[in-house]
């Protein structure tokens, strides 16, 4: 769970969101409302009955921070394309995103177990596992159906390198639970799967639908969305061991509780060898998870990866001034919401 | 389980689709052959360690009807295109069809919670429901991923609206599950959905990147191949009743036990009010599942599914001689094989 995540949205979340679409201007709210105008209608579509899951996952909504990339990328190569399906095509990739990342939501929620999202039921809850798993696979598939109609393989590859590497880094989060050592590189690539990888598509596809998109722009703001997507996962996990739990909206060590290895265990074992010596596996409930988080942030372990995360962000910032573009303030914002809730 | 699915291969079964292969030559193999080599190399080559799942499943391999279908279909439009490039899409189109598949039998099998599938234990059984979910999830990303390197929206759109129906098509499997009144055509929808979409991309996919493919003959060749795929079920669905279970490898009434309403028992509703009266949802195992079928079968139900099923190949079969094209014959003798094995 997390800062620009939906379903814990503190103030500060919602302000740095709001601060954003206001120095947008009207153009961008309008395009991020049509955005979710669409996104309600691909969901609802569908014709199924049980397309409703795929509704009200969808339009639970979020504070669609995805699909903003993606417009805030078009803006900084040139804006949409002329005419009415240069609109379109934007608002399609924009939306193509996000429904791979509700995708994705419907489908960890059934492998955590989790019964709440959004601060509603999860489909899983709901509707049992194998309709969350099928409305998971229906919200991909639109996915790609909808890009698919922007006519441009080249977007395409960029949603479904990302959407692979989701689900590699899913693969990759299962192979490696509960594990006693876990290489610092082996969990920045695990970041890089699962929550980098859809960060950079935004930006990516963002250049490519716009009016002066070039292959080169695509790859220097992917790259900067990558490092912007991968800071955001590494302050989540710090986030997840130092609470508060009010405002997280969790209990504190719930990654831990569930095996998940993360940067402030990394650091703490190699700081600590009673921390080292911890079998997470072992860990008997909640009580003993939050003392865990309590011996992890003792090692200074927290501050460390905080630093961590603060340089990847100053490292994506530092590349924006080099790219001749006009939305990069706007970007830059994104940039400093993401650290904003966390420091 | 069917015919022309994996892991119940009965003589007759592979008998056909050898026959096909042998009817349709050293090309015909050869092809068959690279795009085997290409499946493996897509499900290891994602780099992670645990694209072991992947691979796995997808090298127990199956007769590989779909792909063959593709091939055929392309056959029928003159052929892969000129070039190195152009027996390339073809291979492509015909993976990714196979992909697909592939991620929705992981998938099918954790909802199902199925042990083993080709004779080996299920990716879910193996390695859990996390590792499943995640494994099926790279399976579809892989097949966008690869199809989209045809540079060819067309193509993304078969595949992606296949993909989205098998979603739905599951959805509404759930949804109807247990109920005591399905009617006939929305049984006949779920089928559609669930089997006769992927179908019809095989060979829509197969026209699209032949020399000759036309938009038309695309369309109409899809239009056969959903037919073909919808008797498929129907025949499949009339086998769980049918058995024996030395045939289907599972005990008969499976589906009815899993609460999936299907054609036969639908009929013999309507043909018989005990029948009628019967709650899914009270069987209480294997044997009154078996005692249920039985008394199906006195109703003359499964004469009458089955009776629908030849109806729809032969007009499958009839709408081949009224296309311009070569390998209408090897077509032809696939809806042959879908009959072959239930009748």
């Amino acid at each position: 769970m997390s800062a620009l995540y939906p379903g814990t949205n503190s103030p500060a979340d919602v302000e740095a969101v709001e601060e954003i679409m206001r120095r947008g201007g009207r153009d961008l709210r309008e395009r991020m409302a049509r955005a979710e105008a669409y996104l309600e209608r691909v969901a609802a579509e569908s014709g199924m009955p049980l397309a409703s899951h795929a509704t009200a996952t969808v339009v639970a909504g979020g504070k669609r921070l995805r699909p903003l990339l993606v417009m805030l990328a078009a803006e900084s190569a040139g804006g949409a394309r002329e005419g009415a399906d240069g609109e379109q095509s934007l608002i399609r990739a924009a939306v193509a995103v996000e429904l791979v990342h509700s995708a994705t939501l419907v489908h960890d929620d059934l492998i955590d177990g989790a019964e709440l999202r959004r601060g509603r039921p999860t489909v899983a809850a709901v509707a049992g596992r194998g309709a969350a798993i099928a409305t998971g696979d229906l919200l991909f598939s639109r996915a790609f159906a909808e890009l698919a109609r922007n006519e441009d393989s080249e977007q395409l590859r960029a949603l479904s390198d990302a959407s692979s590497a989701l689900a590699a880094g899913e693969l990759l989060q299962r192979e490696d639970a509960y594990a006693s050592e876990i290489a610092v590189e082996r969990y920045l690539e695990r970041c890089r799967l699962k929550t980098a990888a859809l960060f950079e598509a935004t930006c990516r596809l963002g250049v490519l639908v716009a009016a002066d998109g070039t292959g080169a722009l695509a790859g220097a703001l992917g790259a900067f969305a990558q490092r912007i997507g991968l800071a955001f996962q590494l302050l989540d996990d710090v986030l997840d061991v130092s609470g508060p739990a009010e405002r997280t909206g969790k209990a504190r060590g719930t990654d831990l509780l569930d095996g998940t290895v993360t940067l402030p265990l990394i650091l703490a074992r190699q700081r600590d060898e009673r921390i080292a010596s911890i079998d997470l596996a072992r860990l008997a409930g909640p009580l003993e998870a939050e003392a865990l988080c309590d011996a992890i942030a003792a090692t200074g372990a927290l501050e460390q990866a905080r630093a961590q995360a603060l340089a990847i962000v100053a490292e994506a910032k530092a590349m924006l001034p080099g790219l001749f573009a006009q939305r990069y303030d706007l970007l830059g914002l994104v940039a400093d919401a993401v650290v904003e809730r966390y420091c």
